[in-house]
């Protein structure tokens, strides 16, 4: 597929926004801030050029991100097809094989893209697809408005951890200082998406916190989640998001992984890292991938299994940096 | 005090710093990251004025913000003495019968400052003490480095909970995107202040969800830690500042609050609150009292009594709101 992806400038992919119709705005299936964010923002971007467009989430949109549909909207069909924050058709879950080859423009920041699409606008350099939205609006000649703000914040706030992630830069602080001079509901969003803990989510908090697996004098915490306390807990997907990120957090852990089983003989694999390990390379032993400090794989068998699994490219990692 | 304190303009600050000389910088007692990040900020600036300057913490500085501190400098006689984000004198604590009286310049951010001191430079629009300095440091014409941006950053930071709190605003995106220009250590001091969990806190966290009592339908959540479990995790002051906030995270929780045992016969309670519900009125029923959404009062006896008394004016609060 990839030698028939075109890479487009900046300049390219606002041609191509200004010369299409009728978009269908495609975002990965187990949707986060940043590939709703991205899609209902470019949305309201094309809208404000005057043309038809609609967002397609494989899953749905979760209710802690209806904020961000439109309430009244008019169907139409689709003419383009443009995916927003999507590495790999894989992504779009049950929708893949129905969308993997009909992609005209890809918009990602993920450096991983396969170039499943026609054309893409790739810039790995920014944090969240949403401040490339912000980019190409602006580029487009858009007035942001509250609406979009509302979106790209999202996007933005939700990718950086609320700006305290390695990937948040002066452009994402500069971008995000536009949005509050539009009337973003930062406040409002920033308590939904980070101050705002379900008692499902506390519960399996509380069960993980009792999983905790200190590895290599504390150097690797791993937390494990069975699908018995998933069901037991009656968590969700989104309440499970946050859990990932806490073995990290402890002091000392320069890795941190969440194992979680799921129905089908698998685990899921999150690994986090601080520098200098590189959570990419130690994923991309069991055929998965992502960033350098946050990526994920799938490993076959039970959590006994995926831990002495990973746990072997998580030593070499260790060692390799002279950290044991 | 108030009658001879003169509220300055920004020219007017700034001819201040440009006429006098050998500044000590008084920071408040108990210091948090933007009263340390304005003083050691506003140290380098004088510096760079070619002036001489020194921070006096009264409580000395933590560990955790050793990386302000210049590691090595010459002393000196001060002869003007300037407060930051120090609202009033007794802040110093321990330090202040001796300074009260003497500060000559007060750079501060709080509405509520007594104006006890001979000149006031107040911005309330201002996160952050901080971002003063900064705008200061700009109108000086000082071209902000490294060492400044690290400084100004960890206040910003710190006083807005990472870009989270309800005072951040466009300003303190744009002022941040400056910093993030110099280069300043974002991804070090971010994990540092707010990615770094003590395992003390971690056991803590865990003992505390397991104390989780709810209360009138899941509108109030309360957590109770033992003068025991405090032993037992060895945890300190710090390790238990973030738990006082879990309470109010969970999802439907308007009133949630943390008892805490001590040695003395007593237990703390801090209570934390959404709206419509005010923490302070409920906390000065017990002598206690606060803000509006985060009070605590302290009650004689144990963790059941003390939870028995505060519950009473707890239901009164929801009632009175028809929230039950």
């Amino acid at each position: 597929m990839s030698d028939s992806c075109k890479m487009l400038s900046l300049g390219e992919v606002c041609d191509f926004l200004k010369n299409h119709n009728d978009y269908l705005i495609l975002t990965h299936a187990s949707p986060d801030g940043d590939t709703l964010g991205s899609g209902f923002g470019l949305m309201r971007v094309l809208e404000n050029l005057g043309k038809k467009a609609k967002v397609f989430c494989p899953d749905g949109v979760p209710e802690k991100f209806e904020y961000l549909v439109k309430t009244s909207q008019e169907d139409f069909k689709e003419k383009t097809i443009i995916a927003v924050d999507l590495a790999d058709p894989k992504l779009l879950g049950a929708a893949c094989e129905q969308y993997a080859d009909k992609v005209e423009l890809c918009i990602d920041h993920h450096i991983s893209n396969i170039k499943y699409s026609k054309s893409l606008y790739l810039d790995a350099n920014s944090a969240a697809a949403s401040e490339i939205i912000y980019t190409i609006a602006v580029a487009l000649g858009v007035k942001i408005n509250k609406e979009m703000a509302n979106a790209l914040y999202t996007g933005i706030a939700t990718d950086t951890g609320c700006f305290k992630f390695s990937n948040t830069t002066a452009k994402t602080h500069s971008i995000t200082a536009k949005l509050f001079e539009v009337g973003v509901d930062a406040t409002k969003i920033n308590h939904a998406m980070f101050e705002t803990i379900s008692r499902e989510r506390l519960n399996i908090e509380h069960l993980a916190l009792d999983s905790i697996d200190f590895r290599y004098g504390g150097k690797c915490a791993i937390i494990s989640i069975s699908a018995e306390m998933i069901e037991k807990t009656k968590c969700d997907k989104s309440d499970l998001e946050g859990i990932t990120s806490i073995a990290r957090t402890i002091e000392g852990v320069v890795v941190g992984i969440t194992l979680r089983e799921n129905q089908m003989g698998k685990v899921k694999a999150s690994v986090r890292t601080h520098d200098p390990i590189d959570a990419c390379a130690i994923c991309n032993n069991l055929g998965g991938g992502g960033h350098f400090r946050a990526s994920g794989c799938e490993i076959v068998g039970d959590i006994d299994h995926a831990k002495q699994e990973i746990l072997k490219y998580v030593e070499i990692a260790l060692k390799d940096s002279n950290l044991i």
